[in-house]
């Protein structure tokens, strides 16, 4: 080829192609198509860059720091522990201040436990004998709490007994407690320290008020006024997740504690606010049959003068709180809302094909319309060449057109 | 303009305009055309719709409880330690029953320790000395368990020994263990509650079976068969995983539980089941090196009569094991169905695009599908706005067209 | 229809229709069009392709395994507690060497509190009382320690005093420390081991380096000539995280330690590599007024002779160290390379939909090409059937074109 063929082969990369429409001077398929433009235009608008905000660039990956505090004590008096005191060191487990904390608000203690041999409880199955052969020495208890020494006990006069066994004795007296020791915990407080940072846009907030008002943090409580006051009462938690706290206290629960940041960044940041929700984690009503509620046994080890260990067991009752941040961020960005603007238009040809359908093979004059849309081409021959079949009368074989 | 103007205007908004094609009767092309359109439609069919259900709204963000109870006792004989039974309050830290929990399997016990100077043990490489000089006053061994006096203490006829240090004496002695202590770990169960709940849909389940039959649960153990009884044997985790428990009892390990509920909420609750799989999460095998396995240490506090503080060292290998849960729940949704329709059938614009490709420069007859696909127009000839300029005999210039 | 119509009916399903396209010899939208073309395809190989790797598929749900350890111990001799060493059993709360751990830097020592009655910090303002009416017997002193026992204790020839209470007493001095007691943590070592595994690729990795130099892992520390040696100065990760350590192990914090895997598993194993990043997670500036740094309160609990319980309480200043893990790995698979591509080429159609804009309305001769791209097609009149309307005089009705 000659420089010339080049150079307009180099000028005609600069012409532009648009497509060749047909105006089919029919209001019905009209009218349907600009339905389907005005749904997917609106369903852009709307959906994609209001509710959805397209045209942002987000950030999920939350970098979040919790700190908790309770505060709080409660005065107790019973028959087996006596006057009793109990603060934040004896009923917070752990007692780090992390986002997960239990509170205890119900326990049943065994104190004294040593390494010793006394008779089973009898409420386990598998210690129940009759003789000494019931009770194979050096089986553990299905579901007990020690080794069976191979010795059945039975009371005077009875027929039963339980298994002799090796544990830390005396054994714990499985009893449902009637209603919670600590129920004044209704009215601790817990203070909940919540940083995040949006790592992609530099973005830092805490969910505390920043104020030099000290006196504000030490006497406020959250409330939907208070949103900057993150202390709450333990009482008010369990109700707003729909419970009762001294049912809850009882037996115990899992409670969760949400707290999201939706942030806008492209409005100021006092717009980015926390919202907290609060629900009952543990399925209370789905099960009835064990360990319905939550508790879990501790033990405090000592050692006696002459060197020998003892403990104090504790099955402790209480409401675990689970404190979940989640958040999300989104700032201006022109590459997604391009790709949305973009994806939204492509989303027309689809509504474009849908109403071809219509027009090519549903309504009366379909077959007409069929013609025009399509131009048949032939290279064979020379007729077809020099001009362009185009009739009104195309025959059925146009239904590949689609 | 006049009235009758703006009403034309106002009426030609209501034509259907369509794109024009051309057919060209070439069965190659055409055949692959079919077959692009074939494997776009299966694609959006199989992959979209029936594998990644596109049709359905998804929501990830699961709410999920996790509360673990052990059970089981262990009996060990040992010269250091005498008879002694191992319960729950013993072996598992922490004791809280959260989805991370340790179950010790094996534990070197160092008593009696006191704020004393004595003998750094001499597997340490910065606590060997010959001579009172190496041992600076004041200086912390390194990796080592104490801070130099500045004396070098020696047995009787050695020309080397080690440093003297102020530290909890006597420091414990570097010995691994031969085999594990609590082998019977083995035995144990573990009671895995898992409640969840995804938010958007308003959907909770239990991995536990809603029966009132109390024994079910005390006595069933999870299988294939009893998917819906969350008790575990821990020696049947380990295996699952691909373990072996006497081996990781003896340095310790960490095993991941993973619990799944992949819910399709169109069909019934019932066909949204928890899907359990178990793995080794330390890396075994990759190092030999230091700290291979799994171990810390822990102390316990006591006070002689004298109020002088003592402890019992405690150096813990066994299994930590992590409970993760993670789901998705997906329900029939409109938009989702419209979009991903629409984007398939946009993804043809993409086919067509390749197919043209093939009909206009790869076959034969390519050039005249060129002119006939190309019609040229120019506004500067009154020629040409009369009459299409349509001839096949294109000259290269129209490679432009793509 | 006979045999014939429907053999043809099946042929023409065969044929290729092809958009027919006008060729507008206008080099200005040419080049326009150009050069959306090419920001489009710029887009997709540079941003979906290079940038985003869009022709990989990937993998999210890292399954991870962090294992900690503490190494150090530091001596300190004050007039409350002598001389007195720490090490790790001392210092890190919990001691499980999970991926959240607390190193204790500073604490204030209450010991052998037992349950009694006596005066309430001065510093609490519920506590304040001129007479014992001030102190109504039973009433928990908000944010105190103990519940009134409805006397008010004052001292010799002063008007004001507090209120008893029943407590753990003596009940603790609000003393903010001046200087941090654990001064030498800046030089305590951390190893952290993390496991991490790709389930979709089963791809595993750690970050400790697979050497059979025992000695490399016991010398060695993190830098970035080192990434394969996770063992850290905790002076280090504070300072890279921009804190200062001395200032920090005063009055507590909390840092992150991100590990980050981003893994091309179309490249070496080996080019999969830990990225770290430290920062500071509570937000030290924005709040002054109430628990500004970390700490909390926990207690030893003792037993006498006489078998009544006391204990120590102890207000833990330090750092919180959260180890966070997130990863992502990719690996060429072909559906989401042609979805993107698909999508890429889509997003052509609407770059066209703006040069047609352009070329309709916006530029001198836009009627002349509206009548071009436009064929006005009408079934009422039989002239339209043989030919279609083909003028450059099309009237402004054209304007829904769009």
């Amino acid at each position: 080829m000659g420089q010339v063929a080049w150079k307009g082969l180099f000028l005609s990369l600069f012409d532009y192609k648009t497509e060749k429409y047909v105006i089919a001077k029919n209001k019905k398929v009209g009218i349907l198509y600009r339905v389907v433009q005005l749904s997917i235009l609106a369903y852009l608008v709307g959906w994609v860059f209001v509710v959805k905000k397209g045209y942002q660039d987000t950030d999920t990956s939350l970098q979040s720091s919790v700190i908790t505090k309770l505060k709080g004590v409660a005065f107790t008096n019973t028959s087996e522990l006596g006057e009793r005191l109990w603060d934040v060191a004896d009923y917070v487990i752990p007692p780090q201040g992390e986002s997960v904390f239990f509170v205890m608000t119900n326990l049943i203690v065994t104190p004294n436990q040593r390494q010793a041999t006394c008779p089973e409880s009898a409420s386990i199955p598998d210690a129940l004998c009759h003789e000494d052969g019931d009770c194979p020495a050096g089986q553990a208890v299905v579901a007990g709490n020690g080794v069976k020494t191979g010795r059945c006990v039975k009371d005077q006069n009875s027929a039963r007994g339980t298994c002799e066994i090796l544990a830390w004795c005396p054994v714990e007296k499985r009893s449902k407690p009637k209603k919670p020791l600590l129920a004044s915990a209704e009215n601790f407080t817990v203070y909940i320290k919540n940083s995040i940072r949006f790592p992609k846009f530099q973005f830092s907030k805490m969910n505390v008020l920043a104020t030099n008002n000290e006196s504000y943090l030490k006497t406020c409580r959250y409330s939907t006024e208070h949103p900057y006051c993150p202390i709450f009462l333990l009482g008010n938690i369990v109700q707003w997740a729909g419970s009762d706290f001294q049912e809850m206290a009882l037996e115990g629960g899992v409670i969760g504690i949400q707290i999201e940041w939706n942030c806008d960044l492209d409005k100021a940041p006092s717009e980015c606010n926390p919202h907290y929700s609060f629900s009952r984690l543990d399925n209370k009503f789905s099960e009835k049959a064990i360990s319905s509620g939550y508790n879990f046994r501790f033990a405090k080890y000592y050692r006696d003068a002459e060197g020998v260990d003892y403990r104090t067991l504790i099955k402790a009752y209480g409401i675990r709180f689970d404190v979940m941040v989640n958040g999300k961020a989104g700032k201006f960005n022109i590459i997604p809302t391009i790709i949305n603007i973009g994806s939204g238009l492509a989303l027309m040809g689809a509504g474009a094909f849908f109403c071809d359908l219509v027009l090519l093979y549903l309504i009366k004059k379909s077959n007409f319309y069929r013609g025009k849309k399509y131009e048949e081409v032939k290279s064979s021959s020379r007729k077809s060449l020099s001009s362009p079949t185009l009739n009104g009368n195309q025959s059925p074989e146009q239904l590949g057109g689609l």
